[in-house]
Formats: structure tokens, C-alpha cells, sequence
């Protein structure tokens, strides 16, 4: 089964278009967790990442009966070194161990060959003298456009090869995002609109059995109106939806990027469910990521509800 | 000393505005070296970059009085999993214990929190518990400029704390690399033309002795009247010229890159390095790259010449 297409059903099955994002820092664990788990203290770039492979794991067991998915973005990872991306690759296998599926939120581009060495290391496969394997165990990975096609190209062709997807970055949740993609070139689109056609193209031929294709976009939520005008533009593009939470966007301002039927996106929420111990006090930090992630769930559903959009 | 700085003495005091790219795969490796270095064969992906360091670390042996830089593509070392990223940081820490500067070509870019710790990762610290230490001790990082300014911020900052630097993405080497960037916006400038000025205006502020910036800019050599045009509209903005050798550009391209003086950039050249082997028939690999490094020298030295630019 395609990954876009299992990633859509579990989303139905739990009713929640929401993705967990596991962008943890070491200062995100309490104290009390921190000297349970490292009794001698964090003292190296590989205490850290063992201490946040522990924290993952719990909020995993946390929230695999509440999100269809998580989203690991490796930079938090990458500046613990090679042990962080040990964890990385730690934290995306036990996710999936747990039935989740899985984004490696890694933006990742360049020119052609080494995009397709990218694209071997997420979401295909390398090739070490003859024995083919996966260096990261992703089911999705986050691009990015500047490079045009063939920056994008060996991602699309290695999703189509092992059922994997990708999401590609077309209007960003942060504030300066416009600086680029909002300027008008000249037929009269917007940066981010030609990006989002071309999208569209690219994933024209893996078009899934929900009418969604394995190649889907990045669209902030802190931009809710160009969201649900992309929605429209992009009938077939699933959406990553950023931006929630403790970067500013509501319920009320996702409604726009689904679809009549309550698909066509997902919602990624990091810091508002990773430290949502610090806001519950008293609360164990897994049970109130989990409590947390179901706030965020009747969140969304009441806002698609009342935009009539209910998944059903 | 700002390593942008240092860089630039280096080229002066070898002579050679060229780093050779360390996009070393395993199918680069002579197989009478491979079973050298591996006698029981490759058979994960840790041998697979223990393999790759051998044979990086032969050619840093190799290039070192030649060259005053070394280019990191991180892509080749991820596809291994996180035993390439410790070849990757293995590979940065033993170029730099070589003299030579040290550029991790990971194009990275992220709204600020994100941004911030891929620019701790590469190019600044990172506090594990309160012990501030290097995750890849890099000197130079390539950065993509899709997400506006505040992608970036969190990497000039830290180039302006460490003394480090950055090559924004302005226009690609790519055959593609138009589709976005030579658009034209409102104002009548192209995408490129556009992100050009803003790493401008970015590093105004980090302009060190030569009168270069230690945010530089990315611009391929296979188009040669764009860098032209941007060497001219940027005067304080040091190039990373990809798209030499094997990817087409001769040295007659490149001149327009270069300032007067015959500094302002430097050009990267990857295969045509690494496999230079397989066009020496009975050289050995170092050999035979140390033989195409000084052939690349003398061949822009002389570009630069015929274009009244010789590096004094």
C-alpha cells in the first residue's frame, strides 16, 4: 500500500488529521525524567540523544492510539552529531513499530545526483556493495523547490519506487516566509503558487486510491487564507499543515486546507504537545502530551465541524 | 580569525581559488583499495563508511599543499545512515587537522527555532546540559534560501559569534535551477537577482579584510553571464562556484566570478577529483587526484590570467 494511502486511513480509523512533531530538545525533558533516565548526568552529545531517545519513546507509547503519525525533524537531531542521528533513525523506527507513520521533516534538496542520494537515504534505498538498505526509515520526507525539478525529481522517483511520499514545501508557516514566496513574477502568480503548480505536476501520476498523490505540500497554517485558496489550486496535493500551536494558528484557521470531506491535510503541532507537562502542573509529561493531543483532535474536529467539513 | 578570512589567505598563499568536494560514494573506490582497506569485503553501512573515510582521508593526504579548501557533501554521507554521519564529521575533523577549511555543503534552511539548530549543528555549539561543544565542526555551511530571512538569521548569527560563515543558495548549477530562480518578479529583478540582494544586505554587517562577507553566496559556473552580472552587483559577497568539471563549466566560465584582483570566489570541483582515477589508467587514486587537482589550478590560473584577473 502507498504510504500516502495508509497515512489517509489511519487518519480516518482515528479520526484525527493531526501529526505529532518530535522536535525535541534536551530542554524539553523534565528534571525529574532527565535524572531517571541518566542518573550521572548529561555530560555528552550522546548522553543527550539517549536521554531524548527515552523521552520519544514514551510520548510514542503515549500517543500511537491518538495521532496516525509523527513527524521527526532531524534538526534537533543533527546538533547532538552522529549519535543524534542515531536517535533520529531510533526514534522514526519505533514510531513505526507502533503502527505510526512516519515524516522525516529533513527539507532536504540539491542538484540532481545528490538528490537522489537524499532521496536513497529517507524514503528509498542505499546500495552498500550490492546489499540494498534503508539508512532512514521514513514513510515521508519534506523537500525543498529552490532547485526546480531535478532537485525534486529523484525524491518522486524513489516515492514511486517503494510506495513512499514526499511534501514539498510551498508557503512556510514562519513570519518572513513572503519575503520570497509572496512576490509576483510575471503572469501574475505568486512565488509560492508557481511552486505549488508545480507540485501538482509532479505528482500528477501518483495519484492515490483517496485522490490524493504520494506528492504532497507544506503549507503553513499561519496563512489561512492562502491555504484554502491552495486547496482549491491543488485538488489532488495533500497537505502538511504547520504552524499550530505555539506557533499561533487555531483550529478555525486550518479549516480552509481540507477538503468537503474532512481530508486533504494533516496538522503538525510540536512544542504544544512535547511541553505540554510544563502548562499541567502535576501531570506526567507523557499523559499530558496525550492529553494534549486529544484537546488538539476535538480542536480541529469542532472547527471542521463548524466549517461543515466533518470527517466522517 | 573570521574564517572567511582564512580562507581567502589560503587561496592567496596556495595560489588556488579551488576546493575539491568530497562527494565520495563507494562505487568512486578503486576495488584493488577496497579490498585494501576492507580485505572481508563491504557487507553494512558501517563498512561502507569506514571504507569512504579511508579513501577521504588518502585524498586530504593527497591534496593538501594543493588545495586550501575541502567541500562536504553531506547527502553522500547521510545514504549510510548515522555511521556516515560519523564519517561525514570524521572526514570535516581530519581536513581541518590538514590545515585546509572546512565548508559542510548541507543546504539547510527552516523556519528560526528550526534554523537555529541546524546553525548550532554545522557552524556554532551546541549545549548539552551546559557543556557548549561542536556536533560537525564545520567552517563554512551552504544554507537555502526559500523561507526568507528568518531561515537565515540563526546562521549569520552564529557566523558572527564563531567567527564562521555561510553560502546562501542564490543560482544554482543545475539544468533546472531556472525554473524558479530566473523568474521575474514585479520589480523586473529574477528570483535569483532578488535572493542575491538580500545576502547582500544579510552580511553587510560580517565584511572582513579582503572586503568579503562571511555570508557568501552559491552561483553556478554553468552559467557564466549570471555570475558575471552577480559578481558585479554584489562587490562584497564571496562565491562558491559549483558546476565545474564533470558537471560541464570550463575554466573561461568561471572568470567572470572573480573580482580584479583575481579573488572573490571559489570553485568546487567533486567527480572529476574523486574519479580522476578512472582516467589514468595505472595512477593511483590519490595520485591521479592530486594530478587533476593541479591540472584544475593551473587551468583557472590561466582563465584568470587571459582575463587580466592572475591571483597576485
Amino acid at each position: 500500500m502507498q504510504q500516502m494511502d495508509l497515512l489517509i486511513s489511519r487518519i480516518i480509523e482515528k479520526k484525527n488529521p493531526t501529526v505529532a512533531g518530535l522536535d525535541t530538545r534536551l530542554e524539553y525533558l523534565p528534571e525529574s525524567f532527565l535524572r531517571e533516565v541518566m542518573p550521572d548526568g548529561v555530560h555528552t552529545l550522546e548522553d543527550a540523544a539517549k536521554a531524548i531517545f527515552a523521552y520519544n519513546r514514551a510520548l510514542v507509547d503515549a500517543l500511537c492510539d491518538i495521532v496516525p503519525a509523527v513527524k521527526v525533524q532531524v534538526a534537533y537531531y543533527e546538533m547532538y552529531g552522529p549519535a543524534g542521528m542515531q536517535c533520529f533513525a531510533d526514534t522514526m523506527a519505533y514510531a513505526r513499530s507502533r503502527g505510526l507513520s512516519v515524516m522525516a521533516d529533513v527539507k532536504r534538496n540539491d542538484i540532481g545526483a545528490t538528490a537522489e542520494a537524499y532521496a536513497a537515504a529517507y524514503i528509498g534505498q542505499t546500495d552498500a556493495a550490492g546489499a540494498k538498505v534503508r539508512a532512514f526509515e521514513a514513510d515521508f520526507a519534506t523537500v525543498n523547490p529552490y532547485l526546480g525539478a531535478d532537485g525534486v525529481a529523484p525524491f518522486t522517483k524513489q516515492a514511486a519506487a517503494h510506495g513512499t511520499g514526499i511534501f514539498v514545501l510551498v508557503k512556510t508557516s514562519n513570519p518572513s516566509s513572503g519575503q520570497l514566496q509572496d512576490m509576483k513574477v510575471a503572469d501574475g502568480r505568486t512565488v509560492y503558487e508557481v511552486v505549488g503548480d508545480l507540485v501538482r505536476d509532479w505528482g500528477a501520476d501518483l495519484v492515490g486510491e483517496y485522490g490524493y498523490s504520494a506528492v504532497g505540500a507544506v503549507v503553513g497554517a499561519t496563512y489561512p487564507a492562502q491555504g484554502a485558496a491552495l486547496r482549491v489550486r491543488l485538488p489532488q496535493t495533500f497537505f502538511l499543515v504547520p504552524g499550530y500551536g505555539a506557533q499561533g494558528a487555531t483550529g478555525a484557521d486550518l479549516a480552509g486546507c481540507f477538503d468537503a470531506r474532512g481530508l486533504g491535510a494533516i496538522v503538525n503541532a510540536s512544542r504544544s504537545i512535547l511541553c505540554a507537562w510544563k502548562k499541567r502542573e502535576g501531570v506526567p509529561f507523557a499523559q499530558a502530551a496525550r492529553e494534549e493531543a486529544v484537546r488538539m483532535r476535538e480542536d480541529i474536529a469542532s472547527a471542521l465541524a463548524t466549517a461543515g467539513k466533518a470527517l466522517r
